[in-house]
């Protein structure tokens, strides 16, 4: 069976488990590597940096050959449509894709008809499984286990990608969810209790900073108060429990959601995040191709 | 001699037979590989997904370093030719360079000057060797021979770099082209008969569809019925013989020049075409670096 | 200690000394080549084909994963400061960083904060080190010292971080620079003695043509009559002493500050230049990473 990696809902918890014990491996230095030269494609139609990055490390940290696509050399300038894209790229000789979207469920329309493994690396304001899975190593890095664990969500909860998908799988694997957002970006859709951020920081043990999405709502809260408004001043951080740690997503607005300071400060997971990206989708790679 | 790869015509019958053999043993995994280290760059002054990624994994696939280098990047806004982009290339250490340029015969200020091969991978509206090569290698591989065949080509003949290259080069080899066109897109100096849509495609072995090419001319057709005016239909396709084949050289327009079913109908070997475009490409690089 | 690589100045002449006895074995063939697997991102805010494929040889030829980064794909878009791109790319994976920047010393915010080294692909109108070193190889190859020889440096002087550089860096080692420009593009600010263009060519052992860089002013010398002007015309080069050489940096615009006949000439190292490039820039990386 094709081993896609589409949304976290996907994963059974076992899965999950399996992918975690695998990135924490090759954190280690462990684990598969491909000894058959095969090909992953890249397909970024929204840019990324980070991700891009992030898979491409992973993907020749295994020994895989890469191709690259961003999206303004596109033969779908030519009215491709993605589907035929993707069966092309297949065609062509690719074992695997990487594909990032602007519209939700892009992968919907594909999975049935391709016949290679097709990695989300995330798709409109809906998923990015691959962002989840390393926030969930992170947080079992720290605290060894993610029951019992309370993590709260804060900031533009409508439009994040991240906000929706962390909410399922950490309510899934036990943990306690709780969501603090300006009322304008509350989404009863997500899992979760709101509270205030006040609350939210002070009794979780991970605050998680969203970040504002500029390019993704023309109005909103003006960005010079949104920090004392919603952010994660060092007045708030100073109310987080001894044991607690700041994550976010990234890329981050310093000053905006977050005080600058609180970006490399010692309660800070922020750039080991970015660190555990590239062995958590190490782990994805390998479930897709390792049979090859 | 440095082995370019300018235009099929360029090509001796004996040359073109030794690359698809060639071809051949690379789609049932032999053939040379380079152990050299050598470097092959791909400069692309036109978008093309699925040509450069074919170029790019039948690179890797022989074990060459590649660079990519696509227009918008160019040292050519700061006013350089592409003839000392070239120079400047080679002295930077390639060993091959993969060219498409919008203009016609690009490489003709180039040849004289450079003891490094060029491929050519499509030269304004006039020639696209490796993709008359892969096709011949898709009808060889269905028909046993070239040689007697007759090929259907249908569509925008005057501005297809696909319909000059391969009339003329199935031509050479034996086969018998019909040629069908809209009365503004017949081109009399493209070899081959010129017959109804109808008759070619019941008569033909292979009925070769072409794209039709919305950027290079601005009038003509209106698409909403050129599929019943001159696209393939299930109807027309209804009217091949049982062993005759669909192909098209891709990017297609489904629903345009060709009804969105018979894409991946039994009778279609428009994706086996995209897979031997990499065996085919791997043919041209091996004859032009195994020496090294 | 971290080696970076950021401007000729902080080079010992030592060190200048054993970047140049690398670089010529590895034109040889010879030298370090990494064992590791380790990755170097190329960062590349501002637009440079030569420069990028160059390091990109570079590190490819030593055994190096290579990550590219455009300016038009990256995260600044959504805000991000360099500090916090380069922050991500090392926690991402990679061992060091190749950067161009448009902002003059972008490096400063960034060294005492990342534990992997920078080597700068040239800041702003600021300085280009691996450009000043493939001059320097390129002459020692030539003279067999760089004490005692007599180079001229013509055209845009007040604009250019490849004048700025080389008159430092060929001062301390000893070389005398003579300094001929437009009286507007005079910048007293660069070591030499300024004289008469006719006096430059016939004195010099190198006479180092600038690139006219129209991007970075609105007004300036018509382009028509430069040429004649302040340009390397057939009848300046006459005046050369036999055993002088050409150089320049490149992009080269042809007939506007050299006659285009005289880039190819015998006494040009123009195409040199670009080769040296390469094997430079292995030197610095070797500089940069033998350790790991």
């Amino acid at each position: 069976m094709t081993k896609h990696l589409l949304t976290m809902s996907k994963l059974t918890i076992e899965e999950i488990d399996q992918i975690l014990i695998d990135a924490e491996a090759y954190r280690k230095g462990d684990g598969w590597k491909s000894k058959n030269s095969l090909f992953v494609a890249n397909l970024f139609f929204e840019p990324s940096t980070r991700t891009r990055f992030s898979f491409e490390v992973a993907e020749k940290k295994l020994g895989l050959n890469v191709l690259n696509l961003e999206d303004s050399n596109s033969s779908t300038q030519k009215g491709e449509t993605l589907y035929d894209t993707v069966k092309t790229i297949e065609a062509i000789g690719s074992d695997a894709l990487v594909i990032r979207h602007s519209q939700d469920h892009y992968f919907q329309e594909i999975i049935d008809h391709v016949s290679i493994p097709i990695l989300n690396a995330g798709d409109g304001c809906g998923h990015h499984p691959t962002q989840t899975l390393l926030d969930l190593l992170t947080m079992k890095q720290e605290f060894g286990s993610l029951s019992g664990l309370t993590v709260a969500i804060i900031g533009d909860i409508r439009h994040s990608r991240v906000a929706r998908s962390n909410a399922e799988t950490l309510t899934r694997l036990g943990a306690q969810v709780l969501l603090a957002a300006p009322d304008e970006w509350i989404d009863d859709s997500v899992l979760g209790e709101y509270v205030s951020i006040d609350q939210a920081i002070s009794q979780s043990d991970v605050v998680m900073m969203l970040r504002i999405q500029r390019e993704r709502h023309e109005h909103g809260t003006t960005q010079i108060k949104y920090l004392d408004f919603f952010g994660l001043t060092k007045e708030r951080a100073s109310k987080m429990k001894n044991s607690s740690i700041i994550m976010h997503p990234g890329p981050f607005n310093r000053g905006i959601e977050i005080d600058s300071d609180l970006v490399e400060a010692p309660q800070s997971r922020i750039f080991k995040q970015k660190r555990n990206g590239t062995f958590v989708r190490m782990a994805v790679l390998k479930r897709a191709l390792h049979h090859l």
